[in-house]
């Protein structure tokens, strides 16, 4: 565990409108006044934790070691579910343990998890609706001060975590799906470029989604036509589709969950064998 | 008054999406560089004064003593409306006098209220369409380095306050309304824990709204199955009516103004008195 | 060229629902720990680098001296349009070039442009998709750690600039256009008050726009009944449409690129001459 650098940051499904996160900000200034911050976002789907998953996934290595990142997605706040602090060797996380933090537990060797139950670190009275408030930010405003994980309640041996869509790979096909849809309107798979690179190697190769054909990886936006779908690596080096000019998402009527599927191509250019799709 | 702590607070209508915000945080940083500028909302709805003393009087007490909060939701810009310096103990607010500030009056002491007409304190030319920027931010920044409420103009003996909707306490029946729809979908009353408490005691209740009876109050948002209306307490301590793993206000039809009744049963179960709702 | 004061800004077509801002911030707190981070707007139009700099233009000002600010709207990302820093008197502007910075040309002394080529103020692994991450927030972090424009790389001699549209002047008439609608929906053209001011003086006038006509240029939003449209000059300066207590672009039916006149009347009350426009 790194010592705290001062940085925390926010992601949740609180929405902009209500004075939700500013309140949680209050909070943490009024236990640590020299926070620095960052708003990852609070525009998660609505209680969707795998989401919530994803997008910390990928921000959060981009942030200073020492870093509390704080990951607020609760539809069950209130109940048994416990609120956990996850400590990885760079970086803290705390939230609920609801499956928030599965991508954190598969990608990181943890060095602890601890259930926040220790009240001298919650704010008086703690709601049964708004424990981003009275809990999960009063912790990680402790724990930017210097507080140890192991102050904050006994071990958890078993965090929650969620099942993830992983791609099925076989020697000529990888059989992904769409996992997020960005501001641009680009679909991104959880194709990895290494799976990519692994299955197709030097062959040709197609993909297929929803009914559409790509045949060519491309390097940047900008290498068709303006208003042609195109396929890249995207700056996580996840496969996605894009469109140069326009919106991946509703050229090809995709949506979080469609099939995905890379076919490899043999010696004349079609696929090695019958892939059992309604294309 | 506490010594200001450093933290300016923004509560405005302007939208995300154009500079305004990013502008009055600029000058801001002109005048105290040190600033830590948090964000409330900028999405009150356009000129909905009510909206934001709202949201303001949820979030203000969770900040540290000596915060400045600025709330711009000024319909009247540039007419005769006065800017304000609002004192209370532990907390300094800073608007447009047109009744954004009501819940700070009817909740605190008010050390003082002063005019803001001292042009050392404004931008060099003030204009006729954003207070926020050449008035509110200058105030606050100069507030926060430590300039005294008395230093801006007068002393305002008549601020304006607008007409709060509270509910009709009858010693059998609490006739509240709904105030607020968040971004989760609940539907928030204007019905208070302690007012509830003090007519419903340890009677049964019933709980109306659109045609709609609710009958029991729970602790959490999942404490019923998923998709079903439920009543509890949220975070302000403000009756609310949820759908675990939904939103409520579009289950029920509801929206702000809508009459939300709380029944005390008597020893038959039923009501102990006709309301004259049409239920 | 002043010395970085510590404050960097973001404008960007990002969005705030994927974690494309939150990484930006992260990967300058990395850099410069003490940096302050202001958002000017990350929802600028999608790709749209001519409104990035309108947003740009009318928010810097407000912004202390030595200021850096990032702009990124960036649809060429990862083709060969270069990365570039300008240099003015008084701020520093980071982002590609691709036009995002024309009025910042346009309105200022500019003492240098550089590109940025020196791999030293890039993250390690640059991608193809996301210079906002990998370029521009670690170059604009180096700059406000004093890292010197020269040493980012080659003098651009030619950066891109895009055509504005500018209101056509004649001596009885001004032809312009809307340029921004914003958040309260007041329709922003591109005849300044100089201009108008220049060619209107002490006559009367008419203002068109869609088949409406207004004959008054007042200077508040309450300066006519709730719900008429009314002309006036707003907080940039710019001749705007607006509607008190309501969106003049929904009444007047108003969008980006309309034709706006004004016309200057003669003795008789009439427009001096023809004007050719379909009213």
């Amino acid at each position: 565990m790194k010592a705290p650098c001062g940085v925390i940051t926010l992601t949740t499904d609180f929405g902009l409108e209500d004075s939700y996160v500013g309140t949680m900000k209050g909070v943490i200034l009024g236990i640590f006044p020299a926070a620095r911050i960052i708003d990852i976002t609070h525009q998660v789907n609505p209680q969707d934790t795998l989401e919530a998953s994803l997008i910390l996934e990928n921000a959060y290595p981009y942030f200073p070691d020492g870093t509390i990142h704080v990951a607020v997605v609760d539809p069950g706040v209130g109940t048994s579910r416990r609120p956990i602090v996850v400590v990885t060797p760079d970086h803290v996380f705390v939230g609920p343990d609801n499956g928030t933090f599965t991508r954190i537990f598969e990608a990181h060797e943890i060095e602890a998890v601890h259930e926040i139950s220790n009240e001298e670190f919650m704010l008086a009275n703690v709601s049964h609706t708004f424990h981003g408030r009275d809990v999960f930010a009063p912790a990680a405003a402790h724990l930017a001060i210097g507080r140890r994980p192991e102050d904050f309640g006994a071990v958890v041996r078993d965090p929650r975590q969620s099942e993830i869509p992983v791609p099925r790979m076989y020697p000529d096909q990888i059989c992904g799906e769409v996992i997020y849809i960005d501001n641009f309107g680009n679909v991104i798979t959880n194709i990895s470029r290494r799976q990519f690179d692994a299955t197709v190697g030097s062959h040709g190769m197609r993909i297929r989604i929803n009914g559409k054909q790509i045949d060519v990886v491309h390097r940047t936006y900008q290498d068709t036509e303006p208003g042609s779908a195109l396929a890249l690596f995207g700056s996580n080096d996840l496969l996605e589709i894009a469109v140069a000019g326009g919106r991946a998402d509703r050229r090809i009527g995709a949506g979080k969950g469609d099939t995905v599927i890379v076919d490899v191509l043999g010696e004349a250019g079609r696929p090695p064998r019958e892939t059992g799709f309604d294309y």
